[in-house]
């Protein structure tokens, strides 16, 4: 059971290293939030009330910190000026809207451990609430971006619109290509960090040469982010642990650790996944077994290795600054991610 | 039976405009027509196939021919970019993109007399192809507009949203306020008529003054359009007349018609079109009575006195400008909507 509680100690880490970055930008932070609450504002009452239940119920804002950050790891501008706040909030935005048409494509029950907004006002009203907030990024990047900025984020929506279709024409596939597999946590995952990394290097007035080292970076942490997140489901049985262990099992949802397994599982085995994870016919003791197997097949450490050279590339491309505390702190941030593998 | 087939000879009469305009902008429509395929293309084939299935099932292409024509109205550029062309484009996208995510929230199980790509493709599959084709818009606003067009049509788009919530919102409810379903058809139809028509300006040049009557032009032809549209679908029992009779009834849409007539109706009559609208259990001979009951309050009278309102406040709207052939093209096609009820 050594990997697997590894797994957790790592998860928890990971939430320790988010903290600190969370404390040396909370005055951005504070700003972004401010701005969030401000743009919910509708019209129509009952958009504020579903866009405010999704985007306040407490998630990390990983991507508005990344912007946050990359930008002070640079800044090298000369007035005073904030636009990089009013993107930090169209890059969550963004991630809200897709959050909203993914649960709906998913048919999720639950976000963030509460009932997810299509469970409560239905798919039809998600999906518009979607479409809103994707508008009002669209506002804040125009109020906010320049054009090199403008091209950036539209550029990623295409792409995320692309991984999340290609996701679905690949659902329940159980034979899905590794490197298709890459394809789609790029678009769901990678794409947005890399534009949140990207929009702040660029509202600091970064170098060329720098925003292609943020696009990296960005582009490289979301990978590992996405696949440690995928091996974490499968790390423990014990619930009590880190995140919702085997919601991705209850899901039948297609990742690394799973995709690895069915290419090295015999027969039976390859009976076994088809029934829990394209059929969803699954027993009380099948996530345990289904652990077991990937345990056997070492699915979780490939899964892990894989990361870890996402990790490295996403270290390498941070060199190029100077070693401020903010580059210091995007490196424990990602290297807390693995440390424990090394 | 005289007021409903003036109203099928009014539509036949519209699209007989609507091809004079198509005549004098063709060279623009034919770029737009290419620019559009172009842009269709995607890395995931199955994006391409459905957004074609949809974009080039023969709509009449009226936003776009109302940029090109704007530009033209007003045209004082120096040099010969043709900016605009984009913007038609991008235009035409957002356009097929609530056109997908409507079907999905409507069920609609038919779109230009052809199965919906919801039918086809499923409600999943049309969400995430209408987020694609609505990130494409956003890319090519990008890449053809400037900060006062992208404002614009980042504008527009969180109209379009909060009507179409609005909409769903009041969905079934017989006693909607007119002037909340104005605010519905505002979002749904008029404000990208109206940005359509700005865009076209800004791109020519045009002045602050002329920017604003074609805002105004495009608002009130869009609420005109919508409304004539409404009263159109109760105009003849004979489906072989004009646009498919009915439509709204059988789908069970509350129009203007509707709200007024269910507003004027007896306690019987309000039983009906609880039974028919509501309940959805219609028989064959239903959608007769109903056209009876709306003959008898004048609904389609009064649906066309509110869009001959919105007609002529567009029509005064045109009057900055001078009298060329694209303003006579312009002036002929809302008249058109109208004419044979001075």
């Amino acid at each position: 059971m050594g990997e697997i509680i590894q797994l957790n100690n790592l998860n928890k880490n990971f939430n320790n290293e988010v903290n600190k970055l969370t404390a040396l930008c909370h005055e951005d932070l504070e700003s972004t939030n401010t701005l969030i609450i401000e743009k919910l504002d509708s019209n129509v009452p009952l958009i504020k009330e579903i866009a405010s239940y999704l985007i306040l119920s407490g998630g990390k804002r990983l991507r508005p910190l990344l912007t946050a950050c990359t930008f002070h790891l640079i800044n090298r501008k000369k007035d005073n000026s904030k636009n990089y706040i009013g993107l930090a909030a169209a890059v969550e935005f963004i991630h809200a809207a897709t959050l909203l048409h993914d649960d709906v494509i998913d048919d999720s029950k639950k976000r963030r451990g509460s009932l997810s907004a299509n469970e409560v006002w239905g798919n039809k009203t998600s999906v518009l609430v979607g479409d809103f907030l994707f508008s009002r990024a669209f506002q804040l990047m125009t109020k906010y971006g320049n054009l090199e900025i403008l091209k950036i984020l539209s550029d990623t929506s295409v792409v995320i619109s692309e991984g999340e279709v290609l996701e679905l024409i690949n659902d329940k596939d159980l034979t899905i290509n590794e490197d298709i597999y890459f394809k789609v946590i790029n678009g769901k995952t990678a794409s947005l960090f890399s534009a949140a990394c990207q929009v702040g290097g660029i509202s600091a007035n970064g170098s060329l040469k720098e925003i292609e080292a943020l696009k990296s970076f960005g582009t490289n942490f979301g990978m590992a982010f996405q696949l440690i997140d995928d091996a974490i489901d499968y790390s423990s049985s014990d619930e009590k642990l880190g995140k919702n262990i085997g919601d991705d099992f209850k899901e039948g949802k297609i990742t690394l650790p799973i995709i690895l397994a069915y290419l090295r599982s015999n027969d039976e085995e390859k009976i076994f996944w088809n029934k829990n994870l394209v059929n969803l016919d699954q027993s009380s003791d099948d996530l345990a077994k289904a652990i077991l197997i990937i345990k056997k097949y070492n699915c979780i450490k490939d899964t892990i290795d894989r990361a870890r050279h996402f990790t490295n590339v996403a270290i390498d491309s941070l060199e190029t600054f100077e070693n401020n505390e903010y580059r210091k702190t995007l490196m424990n941030l990602i290297s807390a991610s693995l440390n424990r593998f090394n």
